[in-house]
């Protein structure tokens, strides 16, 4: 039997931590969300990158940056953090850096695993396939709000270890991820109606950028699955 | 306006303190119980140690003390950690050392807020009571398990936080609060159902010690409420 596991920080890894786990790392709103989208439209590459800092350098470099703070888009980066930013048009068969200070902390620390996954809605059912067919133990990640639990990521690692928790190879004894099973049983009837209280809903509206909540909790649109390679990320097919 | 935040581990401690805050420590399974069922009993003071070192420096000295590791009784101690071992017989108007690893780590920690409170569902409407008349913010530290999120906790975090919310001086923008209130809420009309699947009852169960659960989900025997002074813990009435 393989174990299911939810880790609700990436302050809470070392506890979680799993050397033969498949790790899949979620931030739903938004850089888990804009990173599936991206690879839909086509993008070859995505070096994830902590500070703007990193970012500046890459950006010196020649590659194509996405970089906000409090949902305003720096000066130097050629579009912000959205899923919507991410078109075919601009991104198609190109590399880019995305930076994000929660989602790449996760990665980094998910790299203990033998594999890490981006995970989102957008790539479900490919992400419960995936991880059935690799037949190791899951490891969710959820990378939460610096350092903080929040909803919509534990709602994520619900949808998605409920599934495979519906497969006769997998079992859980992790009080988190019975928690968030159940969090998601009670939201996902009315998932929108459900988000209007969570804290980050409310930073998003503060900008204007909420606009992304109904798009990021649409599931299935794609069977892409981001992995890790080294520092950066590719498209595998499920 | 007051906030409420849950803090789901010691280890997510640093990114939740408020030195402002009410800090409401509970360890349901069993610490907390068992400590607010000692004053139930007539103890004078209870001292919490975090190592088995501690508690036998403290047995030399001529204390009386509660040690158990993994739910044997250890052979330097009086008695065990469950709440059925603090008879009035045994303990009333004495002075006892209680040795638990997750629940002395998460009292210190709570000693950087304005105040510190013991808290099980055997002094719930209490606790209420005091938060509210408190006029402060409430943290409530859940002790979890190995710094791991764990459900007992996290219920009865919701199960107050839910009770302190229908004040109109308190309010929370926690995304933790708002799910341990929606996991209690889930649970609350089958509570030992629900404890069914709980780890910690695994664990308690696997030594006969699950006898407890059922007791330590009994709300309001008492409107005693231990709270930390220096490093010790005396009984308050709300």
């Amino acid at each position: 039997m393989k174990k299911v596991e939810v880790c609700y920080s990436p302050a809470l890894y070392p506890y979680y931590e799993n050397r033969e786990a498949v790790v899949v790392v979620t931030d739903v709103l938004r850089a888990s969300s804009a990173i599936v989208t991206a690879f839909m439209n086509g993008v070859r590459k995505i070096i994830p990158v902590g500070s703007l800092e990193e970012a500046k350098a890459y950006k010196a470099k020649g590659f194509m940056v996405a970089a906000e703070r409090d949902g305003i888009v720096r000066d130097f980066a050629d579009f912000g953090n959205s899923p919507f930013n991410f078109t075919r048009k601009q991104i198609a068969g190109r590399e880019i850096v995305y930076s994000t200070t929660n989602g790449t902390r996760a990665i980094h620390l998910a790299s203990s695993g033998e594999q890490v996954l981006i995970g989102a809605y957008l790539n479900l059912t490919a992400l419960v396939q995936y991880v059935i067919n690799s037949d190791r133990d899951l490891l969710i990640l959820c990378a939460g709000w610096k350092n903080k639990f929040n909803l919509e990521d534990t709602l994520f690692a619900g949808a998605l270890a409920g599934k495979i928790l519906e497969n006769n190879n997998y079992q859980t004894i992790c009080d988190a991820t019975l928690g968030a099973v159940d969090l998601f049983e009670l939201a996902r009837n009315d998932m929108m109606n459900y988000m209007e209280k969570v804290a980050q809903r409310h930073r998003l509206k503060k900008n204007n950028l909420d606009d992304v909540i109904a798009y990021c909790h649409t599931p299935d649109l794609t069977d892409i699955i981001p992995v890790l390679e080294k520092n950066y990320l590719v498209a595998v097919k499920k």
